[in-house]
């Protein structure tokens, strides 16, 4: 079992490759974030579509690289147009990433959690506390803030990412990227990325949009979106660690990565 | 019948609290502002959770420490969601605050709005033209603008509090908070302010952190989110009084108030 | 057939006419850009509303200068808001903008905006791909960014304006705004603005504004409209050409011009 942390030439070596592509991201995801999300892809040199109705998601997934499915907030109508979009991607092969935002909290929730986490999405994005509750050995967080450290869930992690076949990537302080074998670790970042919402959620849309691009190593994909992510939250935080303005930076930096 | 001028040492006391119990408000609100309103509590030192689906808003509302309703773009499902959260809310005893976005002048949300009063909320926020809509004695502004100022309202407002039992806030140029027995005043603010959309229905969720934090004490708590809106939108207007920076001035400053 | 350049004293005169009125402008767009969408009518000088729901949408459109109907993130229910809208608008003569996002790549979308184009909206807002998807001569883009130049579908829009009455605006590099007899051109602009989500959405909601402002000039406040938001690209782009602090300075742009 290998531990090995993910290192700068490396992110250079995926982040080329994503941007060649310039992959279209379907992102199903929820209320609150759809304008980060949209902006930090467009930033970081992806092309996002939120098309979510039951009616035509499966027919773009079809066509994006790679399908987000971030269960937010959730609807029966939203739920159908995730589950049509997964099974579109699934038909032609592409990848795509669940997002199971405060797994462990509310029980409808976790039922409509557990049913896209045995569609075996190519990749789980979560914070501690929602890895945690997903593998069944703890109790979800406080609302969407994760009351476990990232270290904390790394050995759950990898057992969970045996279990399904997905790859699990817990982030927090320290970001893990893991298929059960290798284990990725991405450090750095800044916590005033946690005062401005829609930076987790705007992550799992960047792994959406690396593992569209390079779907042939998703390990390594799913570790480049998080060092971009702690990369440009470090950038940020050197022009503000006030909010707002940490926001603007943030978009900022993840646009002038190289 | 007493109307006093709430201070800066009142606030700072308030503020100590919220910050200390970093409230998890529960947000059920428009489509427009939901990224603000989250942005805006976690830069005061709060946590926001969009729950909104019937199926486990109830759920939630027993968590969080008060709930938001505002009826900005209501549609059946979000009412029931609604709701379902205020009967939890009610349940355990948590505060929630409605703000009746556009009151008096849509006959089908107007009767919404009324059935959410009769349930008798703990805060209701609303500029001048709402409140003395709700009150009856108003015609409503101009969609979700004002045309009445606030101080025009201020003796209407007394007796809805009395009628409702309700804490009525009616914001504008100064802001009014009422039981119908005492009356606080906060003054100040800036009007830049209402260049950017979500500054008022972000304040009602503000109202719900504080009073989620000081349920005892729930005429002061709403009367301290007043304050931090207007003092950050003054320390906002000396960054700039164009709207685009002031918005990110804006919650810097909610962020640094203290 | 004429082909003008539009110039900045035809722009001034429709900016006072449009600041003067201060239009109220019913805003049914999708799930990404409400935000975005309402600050950029609020910098302009108008006043945005999102009412979209069945129950209200009509009795609104009654009220309002002038409705936006963006076809992004359609769902039956909010199709049937916007039909509502549109009826409304109609019955008492007031201006409507079709927004055909993403036309000609799924065809149950493309089934929703013929059905709308067959009301003959009083302008059409699109990239060259959307128009030439339209009009029968084009592919569709590449999810919602265009992969056609604005200038290849000038003479495709003449002929559209001409069989549908409406007036035709396609945006790119140089905008064109077509009723079919008369062709404005308007130059300039920054390509960031493409890296910034709704700074086309938004720029059809602002031609709401001008159009509902100025009805009896359709042509010339739709030109208007593409002229503030060239004009605003290219003064965020002197700030700053990162796409985080452009988008706050296209913000303050607007609201900036004269």
């Amino acid at each position: 079992m290998t531990m090995e942390v993910f290192d700068r030439a490396e992110f250079a070596r995926c982040r080329r490759a994503m941007r060649g592509v310039r992959p279209l991201v379907q992102c199903l995801t929820n209320d609150v974030v759809q304008e980060i999300t949209a902006n930090v892809l467009l930033a970081a040199g992806a092309s996002p579509a939120m098309v979510v109705s039951p009616e035509e998601s499966g027919d773009f997934a079809r066509i994006a690289h790679a399908v987000l499915v971030n269960i937010g907030t959730p609807t029966p109508e939203r739920i159908e147009g995730m589950r049509r979009a997964v099974e579109g991607a699934e038909a032609v092969g592409h990848p795509w990433v669940l997002d199971p935002v405060a797994a462990g909290i509310l029980p409808w929730r976790d039922g409509v959690i557990r049913s896209f986490v045995e569609r075996r999405p190519t990749v789980i994005r979560g914070n501690a506390s929602e890895i945690l509750a997903l593998a069944g050995t703890g109790q979800g967080g406080c609302g969407v803030d994760s009351t476990d450290a990232s270290d904390a869930a790394v050995e759950t992690a990898k057992r969970f990412a045996t279990e399904t076949g997905s790859i699990i990537v817990v982030t927090g302080e320290r970001d893990f990227v893991t298929d059960g074998t290798r284990t990725l670790v991405v450090e750095g970042g800044h916590p005033t990325a946690t005062l401005v919402v829609g930076t987790g959620c705007s992550l799992s849309a960047l792994v959406a949009a690396y593992v569209g691009a390079m779907p042939e190593e998703p390990l390594h994909a799913a570790a480049a979106s998080c060092f971009a992510a702690k990369r440009a939250a470090e950038a940020a935080a050197r022009i503000s660690v006030r909010p707002g303005t940490f926001h603007t930076a943030y978009i900022d930096a993840l646009f002038e990565e190289d």
